[in-house]
């Protein structure tokens, strides 16, 4: 009984893997079925027997790409052997490898799928404003870590940087998807670790007392 | 023969004009023909009168929202009534008017656009990215005017600002559209007009000399 069940999540893996790869370069409306199917080599029709829906499927896609997310990338936000500032430099040098190895392919699927589906599926949207949110969480704990520490402005709270940062990147790596180019990350790596994030441009007026 | 003309003229521009509603709120792969000819009202089947191939027809809308760009959003990067901040600040006013009176829905049809289509359709992707251009190098052309009189930072050079400036704003108009909400815009414009983009906040080694 346990090998049946280790054999259809297997499967089921195996499935939402050709998934992701296909539906971040394609998107989720020029994504088949079939052929998710073939190149998992799964026979074909036993799509439903995985998942209710096409929007079902996504949907899982979408949680396996946080969970990625949570084993892979989280732990540089919160690595102890880094300063805030320096995990929050590691976190985007991990995604600029990955957009360079991809050649600027692809981007990010939460970002895709945000721009595509967010008016088509109420369903979708909401797993991807959860996702967008458990991020922007993230790197705010991180900031505000920063902040206690002097290392980054107090300016602003830590929350809108965060969310400053977030809309930065993604809005980078969309612009580098389009023009098949690193620049636009590598400009806003430069400017928000080289200027704006940096504690010692805060203006004298708006500075916190020190704690 | 002009009225003839004329005539076609009109049709094919309802028909861009429908298909970018739709396009706008749907996607490229969502949008079908026989539903923009519907909304349109043109007779079915004669969609490939007037354009080669939908490939062909979104280049046209792409060319379309661009012209519209020109004709209604440039202006105020370049409205001498206005300084260079007040301009941006105008400038990001009206986008965020825009996104409210749409309910956050549909947001920006070259983001969405670029993040959909970039790797499927090299015509719509060098498309996408003239325009991306094209509007960076207003945004930078302003934003060199706001250093040259010292109103905006010259910490680093308007190129690279006007780049940051419309990644951010990018990433927070697809943010504000998956979370139905248009705080990360606002936020974005308070981080952008309240500290990143002021003179005041450059640190004193990196201040340029007085012109």
């Amino acid at each position: 009984m346990s090998i049946k069940i280790s054999a259809k999540a297997n499967t089921k893996a195996t499935i939402i893997q050709a998934g992701l790869e296909i539906m971040l370069e394609k998107g989720y409306s020029n994504t088949g079925i079939q052929e998710v199917l073939s190149t998992s080599g799964v026979p074909k029709g036993s799509f439903y027997h995985y998942f209710e829906s096409k929007e079902n499927f996504a949907f899982e896609i979408i949680h396996s790409v946080q969970e990625s997310w949570v084993a892979n990338n989280l732990p540089t936000l919160q690595d102890g052997e880094q300063t805030p500032l320096q995990r929050l430099r590691t976190y985007c040098d991990i995604g600029l490898t990955s957009l360079l190895t991809g050649q600027c392919r692809k981007g990010c699927l939460i970002g895709n799928l945000s721009q595509e589906m967010s008016d088509q599926s109420e369903v979708l949207r909401t797993a991807l404003s959860h996702v967008m949110t458990a991020r922007r969480d993230a790197l705010a704990v991180c900031i505000a870590e920063g902040q206690e520490m002097g290392e980054i402005s107090r300016s602003f709270p830590a929350t809108e940087l965060a969310d400053l940062f977030d809309s930065g990147w993604s809005g980078a790596v969309m612009s580098a998807k389009t023009e098949k180019t690193v620049r636009p990350v590598e400009i806003f790596i430069n400017l928000m670790f080289g200027y704006f994030l940096k504690a010692d441009v805060q203006p004298m007026s708006h500075r916190y007392s020190a704690a």
